[in-house]
């Protein structure tokens, strides 16, 4: 599973014991039963406090999550969270992806890529009244957007005073809920440990989201802060943060039916959406984004064959567009076998039935349900008018945009500025600027372009953009040449290709971009006034939907209590709580079922000595020695290496802590199955299953294959 | 599974009821109980009997087994027994291997490939008197050798007076005991039914040896006879063969635990041999073998690439090397994870001690248990000495020797001829070389050669042949440019390259060999005696061995009797049984376990549209709409593709009918999994699985998807 993948679906199953949900750490009593029926032993009351054990130990690291293991701040995640850094820190002389990587002390310790952050979070506030006040609860459209995000910006703003804590103010329960978040923003992170690629990413792409599986997806950071505890940048005068809490690894192994939890910040799921949009996504988005990126993919391979510098450059993008390919289409299959939508629509109509039974619920439901309906409905013919255009955009012309309209928020004071242009967002706005550099070349990004240009063309003209086509010198009937030719023309006319421009741009002022001949600042310049129509409209409708939608939510909400039924929210980012069982499935591969562990076994089996399958030689003699140690199950009489569970996770899961009955580390989630992915819109009590590497794998590795006991003593694993 | 690897082991695994053992008809009455337990319905005797229900129903075509279902000579077997016939039959413009084959009528049927027979067992007799006649007995070395030789031909001789017929005498137990076969020899045999490659062959050498497997593996021939029903070459006034009895298929699906047999012609097991065999073979002979066909597949990958005529001439080798190789390698894998030399050498001590604690046994057995291991060393030593020397043989001069070797054994009566050069023996000697055409090339021969010859010279002096080096003109310590000037010699100086001319040596006389200055014939004559005093030498020591080795074989089952065991011989291509249930097993690839059946589910799963996984559009099709008939599983849902079984089945075995306890028909077996092929040495209860086709699948197919309907009428299936 990649990190990136934010709106990937990897859910839960209810075995005998388990049931789906991500709960927010408060809703735990809600379900205090059901915990301790699964196998808890730990007062779920004891759950719900941030600052305490166990929830206290884990942390984001920004679309993966980890855990605090030591006094030190060593931290434990996935070895695909910590893969740039490791990337970055390698040299051809000395190349740490392919060897791995021990500091033996803190001196050894190496910087973590650039904007690498430790986020531990200090406080969750229900913050609803202060966002949606009485007064923005009589707004409606534009007005109601724009006085929501006022007040999420004044929130975060005061939240940040406290230095070295970034503040946010997500939505909840499809924008019913508003929650406040603090959080201590880490910024001196250092690479610790990491195995070898051949251990960390064994099995590659080909067993990406594939069961069985053998790969240890482990490693270590560490967080360092200023001598008096405070959040700092680099220096070498920091010292080891040390946590409230950390987790305890587990002395005893974990066997299949064991109870299990996780704790982590998953990225987003769509389990509350309406029916029309389940349809919409899957008859639509989805399909048309596979479509588009099979293509896209195929232009990038044309135009980068044999230039090793440009494979280099779009790798990143190959990579994440093929993740999210296969994510997609994995989807739609599972979606074309299944009755998912009538499901949904009679769970609908239901809600409605139910809203309509009672003349109260009816005056104070049935007109918003209807609304969001219509709203939603409008929302997906515009996103199906604007697909192409959505595809077709150099990626020189929005940085142009992005630019420009950063200069003219800039004229604005901090507090006013549209959120995502404000100071607090420069770093990102620079760095994304910057990363141009490496993922970037004309020629590629020409070839792409012209091809989603020309389907945009190819649209009735109702449905394409004036100000668009003209700021670019393009038009209907176009032959090829001439699309050619118009964008030939720009790319020849800017020079937003070299770096020092762009980032020359950031500190320019709105008169500059009026007053500039390059051709695509022109263009931004252009369309401006389009671009802000276009924005308002959508704010408008964003405020309609967020009242309706809200509303919609809140009769949900009051439908499941009244059958007795807790309600978490959608995925978004936030640290929730999954659990559920260590468990294999009575379907594999057809002629074939799952058992919940892998073993070293199988890493023998699978190595073929290259590419994917290339354990280190090391280990391998380890294995066929059987130097097992302390780590081998008495079961298996092997050392087990992943393991599945029913729990709940999906995209930014990743490193997850998975944690025993009693709170203590028993592995680290990483991916799930891709016949189960479809959970994140619909979940599947016999498919689903999430994949797990196992804390004695680990802990072997360490000791027997890459002699890491400085980190095992440290973790008081020894 | 290759039917060419008459080697392979694929055998059977004692689960609750079964157990290993390639029976010979007639013993089954001894094991009539383990049969009874297992579930067998019919009466043990009733099997014993080759020409009655249903063993009178089960044929050989050489290499691969069959069956007879339909009183007019409908012949059912695998798809891979089948696939020259198809191959050969296929034009570019009418490609029957891709489309398949249904002849609706008689009139439509092919002729099967040159050489296709099938022979229906008529007789088995217990010959061993009459070959180890008191005479015989006391002779020793080459004499006893060919007296042996000599009675065998004289028993095959007199068989074959009866027109039509093929006999043979192959040893049993080691050489303890002689059978004497008599085979109908139907000559006119012709293609009728052929499943889609992408049926019969789905999942290609990919899935070959693999489960889950998904393979359509059958297909249909038809026996011919004149019409006085004699077998008779091909003539259109042939008529369809009327065989005794047909199977029966079975009305009522199989289903896991459900009691299984199997009868066919198994090719070679080695389940009786001696701990030093084991050794040698598994410490040197495999591992050689493996290391030099590497060699050798690189040799003509890099002297075929890119060259369509030279590829083609060498795919049906490099399919055979290469099908060898991962089998051999199946098992050195599999043998250095085992105790199996330890128990082996256990068990002889057993047997070894069980000896001399008896005088009278001590008398009888114990010199020569000494002597077979001195002997076996011998034997061995030499084998290790002539490796290199056994490959550095340019085709062309094997050819040559051969045809030499024919000319002067023609020159005495039949009788007296070397087995293997006598009259009845020539269409096979002739087709043999007929077949160089379309699989020799002296570029490739040559460079093969020479790889296999360096590797001969570097050997010290006293392993290499005087004669052999000088009749190639080559020496010890040559350099590469001399080795291959002495080879281009050769080859520039030989008509052997061309067809006619090999023809032509087919009926020349020793005079004319003597007499000729092609390269290779000279190095033929010049080689003559020193090859003949080297069969000498090896019927010596094959004489004495027969001797020391029968006694062993003898001595074993005395003991096995001793403890009330039967023993059934090691597989030599003669009629046996072999029965078990229908299995899974709690250990797949690690991860997983495997469910005893597959089903259509997964070949529209594998199925990729190209290459070794493309399933026919109709086919895919039928399985989208659950097309499925009565032949649905109505546990599985599906229609059942392949299944597991304990059956104990080797090379040779391929197409043997799968039966139930009632003797009907309910599939074809048709290879093993890798990991249990060692079982050809060592049994192993845990691992071994057989694969069989299942009826219903084959039912299926030619029904709903193929159209087979006049088929499936013949054999009473509508």
């Amino acid at each position: 599973m990649k990190k990136s993948l934010l709106a990937l679906a990897i859910m839960s199953i209810t075995s005998a014991h388990a049931d789906e949900g991500m709960w927010m750490p408060q809703q735990l009593p809600q379900i205090a039963k059901q915990l301790k029926a699964a196998g808890l032993k730990l007062d779920p009351n004891s759950l719900t406090r941030l600052t305490e054990f166990p929830a206290g130990a884990i942390v984001s690291l920004g679309g993966c999550s980890a855990s605090f293991v030591s006094p030190q701040g060593l931290v434990v995640t996935n070895h695909h969270c910590i893969y740039n850094s490791v990337a970055q820190a390698s040299t051809p002389e000395r190349d740490l992806l392919a060897n791995g990587f021990v500091a033996r002390s803190l001196g050894e310790e190496l910087p973590a890529a650039p904007g690498t952050r430790v986020f531990v979070t200090k406080e969750v506030l229900n913050v609803t009244d202060k966002v949606v006040t009485p007064e923005v609860a009589k707004l409606s459209g534009k007005a109601r957007s724009d006085a929501i995000e006022k007040n999420q910006k004044a929130l975060v703003a005061a939240c940040e005073q406290d230095a070295g804590h970034r503040c946010s103010v997500p939505s909840f329960y499809g924008s019913l809920e508003f929650y406040q978040i603090k959080q201590l923003e880490i910024r001196d992170v250092r690479l610790v440990h990491a195995p070898p690629a051949g251990v960390g990413k064994f099995g590659g792409d080909t067993d990406n989201w594939m069961w069985p599986r053998h790969t240890g997806d482990y490693g270590f950071y560490r967080a360092y802060v200023s001598k008096d505890g405070k959040a700092a940048d680099y220096s070498k005068d920091n010292v080891p943060y040390v946590p409230n809490h950390v987790l305890k690894l587990a002395k005893e192994g974990v066997k299949e039916g064991d109870f299990v939890m996780a704790m982590g910040y998953p990225g987003r799921t769509n389990r509350h959406r309406l029916p029309s949009e389940v349809q919409f996504t899957f008859d639509h988005s989805y399909p048309a984004f596979v479509k588009a990126s099979g293509e896209t993919l195929a232009i990038i391979d044309r135009e980068t064959k044999g230039n090793k510098d440009l494979t280099l450059k779009y790798a990143g993008q190959v990579a994440s567009i093929n993740n999210y390919y296969k994510n997609r289409q994995g989807m739609i299959d599972s979606y074309a076998g299944s009755d998912f939508l009538q499901r949904k629509t009679a769970e609908h109509e239901q809600l409605k039935k139910w809203i309509d039974a009672d003349a109260k619920r009816k005056a104070e439901y049935a007109n918003d349900i209807t609304k969001v309906e219509h709203l939603i409905a409008e929302r997906d013919a515009e996103a199906k008018r604007d697909f192409n255009y959505s595809y077709a955009q150099p990626r020189l012309l929005t940085t142009a945009r992005m630019l420009y309209r950063l200069a003219n928020e800039t004229q604005k004071p901090d507090a006013d500025r549209k959120s995502g242009y404000q100071v607090r967002d420069l770093p990102r706005i620079k760095s994304g600027v910057a990363s141009l550099v490496r993922t970037f070349d004309p020629k590629v990004d020409k070839a792409i372009a012209m091809h989603h240009l020309k389907n945009y063309l190819a649209q009735p003209a109702a449905e394409q953009k004036t100000a668009f086509n003209a700021a670019l010198g393009i038009r209907a009937g176009m032959s090829d040449a001439e699309l050619s030719a118009a964008l030939d023309k720009l790319y020849a006319g800017t020079k937003l290709t070299d770096a020092a421009a762009r980032d020359a741009w950031l500190d320019k002022k709105p008169a500059d971009f009026k007053a500039s001949d390059d051709a695509f600042v022109k263009a931004a310049v252009a369309l401006y006034e389009a671009d802000m129509k276009a924005e308002a409209e959508e704010e408008e409708l964003a405020g309609k939907l967020q009242q309706a939608y809200g509303s919609y939510m809140k009769a949900k909400i009051a439908y499941m209590k009244s059958k007795g039924q807790a309600v978490y929210p959608d995925a978004n980012s936030t640290l929730r709580v999954t659990y559920g069982n260590i468990a294999g499935r009575a379907h594999g591969a057809d002629g074939t079922t799952w058992t919940a562990f892998t073993t070293v076994k199988g890493v023998q089996a699978k190595h073929t000595g290259t590419g994917e399958f290339d354990a280190p030689k090391a280990q391998l003699d380890a294995i066929k020695a059987k130097d097992f140690g302390k780590y081998v199950d008495p079961k298996l009489k092997s050392v087990p290496v992943n393991f599945l569970a029913t729990l709940d996770i999906t995209g930014g899961n990743s490193g997850s802590a998975a944690l025993n009955a009693k709170g203590e580390l028993v592995g680290l989630a990483f991916d799930g199955t891709l016949d189960s992915i479809i959970s994140d819109w619909d979940f599947n009590k016999a498919n689903t299953r999430d994949i797990q590497v196992d804390l004695r794998y680990m802990l072997w590795n360490m000791k027997h294959v890459d002699k890491a006991d400085n980190l095992l003593k440290e973790m008081g694993a020894e």
